[in-house]
């Protein structure tokens, strides 16, 4: 069955960014609309050159994650999972004129590489809310599905984060915006991630969990690991400070999450962040799960997110 | 000309960092060497799957720059500039079995994708600072090549940076380590810089500078940008900012150089950077210049560090 969801009719709008019963993906920057030509550089695409309404419109699930070949993988096993009519070989890479992140679409369903750490996501995120915006896309979910290490629980275990926090256990992203430093809010949409959780429990043998998710600038020093090239305390000061953040509430840490909560919930989308943990910190630094262990720990969050829009589409039995 | 630099002698080690004559590439981490295995897990290479002395041993000069495609065109340019016999063919990616950056070897010149922004890069150089340590280099000189916006510039221009500064044009990295910042020196060889404008002064028509380059942590707000999905400061406050950035010495921004120079500062590499400026942000936030113009602004960077190589080698004429 091929889904095909209409775009929204612009002829309802009531103003800039509410509509009756609808909620629109929302830009906070009064001069966007003033401008004659929006080129969203890092992802090749633009307002004079595509019809973004018509490529984008239908979206309502976008899934983003750091791994450019894993978000292909997602891309076609979403593809599978809605038995979409068209061919395999007909999903390309929307942003294949670059090679600085690559998305596709599948249906209703976005899929976008952000490649790792906050200002990576940052970039993808202001364009790819602003190609939302230009298409009008509204009642719109975002879930990042990326992989993390986890604090004092089972390498394999799925984290469902409740509240991003940053390296001091706060739930707060700080933005440089020209040189002042902005506080903004990481809270998540507490009935998206109960819905996930709820998913999570059709799924057999299936570790999962609700907890803080540490966000972190830095895969080495920021995150106490004794393997980097520089690291200047001791391994006791590492696991006292993961230890704190373990009684903070903290069940993994990643590079992404502060920021991602932060400018989707201003902008009028419903986000989640589901990860998957690859080790347990407090046990060791390094990754080196068998290849194959590996790639079925990293499938897991996309089972979980396919299950979830299946059913959120009716798809489910 | 086949160019074969040998591997370091290990039997001449007086001390773990210090050769007479020689300055290796050495990593502050009193627990990396006691490590039975090291896995470079976003490199995809380790101590015990790979024999890293004979593979990088002969390293000289590492070329690093965000765009894979880019730095993949570089390792092919410079294994033409300088005359190797082996087959172009024959120039894989080192780092094939991940996708999360790209290596090439070229001769004794080292080319690393480092994606986009200070996490990505910093996440490389610990790996590749700690391959380096490894395989035993010493008298590395690395070199990052990359684009970047202009300040009171005309597109196009070369800035060598003399010093890194970050969005308060301070000439500092703050690095998180557990939870407490530390503040490190963003200072460049001067050397170096006046050695790369030397070389391009050899080049026709090839305008360049040395200047302050700021590297900031937001493409989008951290830069004054009026495009982005947020923006919540006028165009006279963004004009401000970028004037004040002139005015202390700013001439191009980009999001790397801060711990690109703080790290390799470091760990005894000699380090430059070297970026084309894509527009004038005085001007405009877009780029928006037609394809072959970017093309041929992008290869400008890789021009002077090839010359500047080959005159290194004795090559040039």
């Amino acid at each position: 069955m091929a889904l095909v969801i209409p775009a929204s009719n612009s002829s309802m709008r009531s103003d800039r960014n509410t509509y009756v019963g609808k909620r629109f993906v929302h830009v906070k920057n009064a001069y966007l609309d003033s401008m004659d030509e929006d080129i969203l550089y890092h992802l090749d695409l633009g307002t004079k050159t595509h019809n973004l309404l018509a490529m984008f419109g239908d979206v309502k699930f976008v899934c983003v994650g750091g791994s450019p070949n894993r978000m292909k993988a997602f891309a076609l096993f979403m593809h599978k999972e809605l038995g979409l009519e068209e061919a395999e070989e007909d999903i390309k890479d929307i942003c294949a004129g670059t090679d600085r992140y690559c998305m596709y679409k599948t249906g209703p369903v976005l899929t976008i590489s952000h490649v790792m750490v906050i200002p990576s996501i940052s970039i993808m995120l202001h364009e790819l809310i602003t190609l939302l915006h230009h298409a009008r896309c509204y009642d719109v979910t975002i879930i990042r599905i990326g992989t993390s290490g986890g604090i004092g629980i089972a390498p394999g275990t799925v984290v469902i984060t409740d509240i991003a926090v940053d390296s001091f256990f706060k739930p707060r992203f700080e933005q440089v915006i020209l040189d002042n430093i902005v506080t903004r809010s990481t809270e998540l949409d507490k009935e998206l991630s109960e819905e996930l959780f709820n998913c999570s429990k059709e799924i057999p043998n299936f570790p999962t969990l609700i907890g803080h998710t540490m966000c972190t600038y830095d895969f080495y020093e920021g995150q106490g690991r004794l393997d980097g090239a520089l690291c200047s305390f001791s391994r006791d000061k590492k696991l006292d400070y993961l230890k704190r953040a373990y009684k903070a509430g903290v069940r993994n840490i990643e590079m992404e999450s502060t920021v991602f909560t932060a400018m989707c919930g201003l902008c009028g989308l419903k986000a989640a962040v589901v990860c998957v943990t690859l080790l347990n910190r407090l046990d060791c630094d390094q990754i080196n799960l068998p290849h194959d262990v590996l790639v079925e720990y990293q499938q897991r969050p996309q089972l979980l997110i396919s299950n979830f829009i299946r059913r959120r589409l009716g798809l489910c039995d």
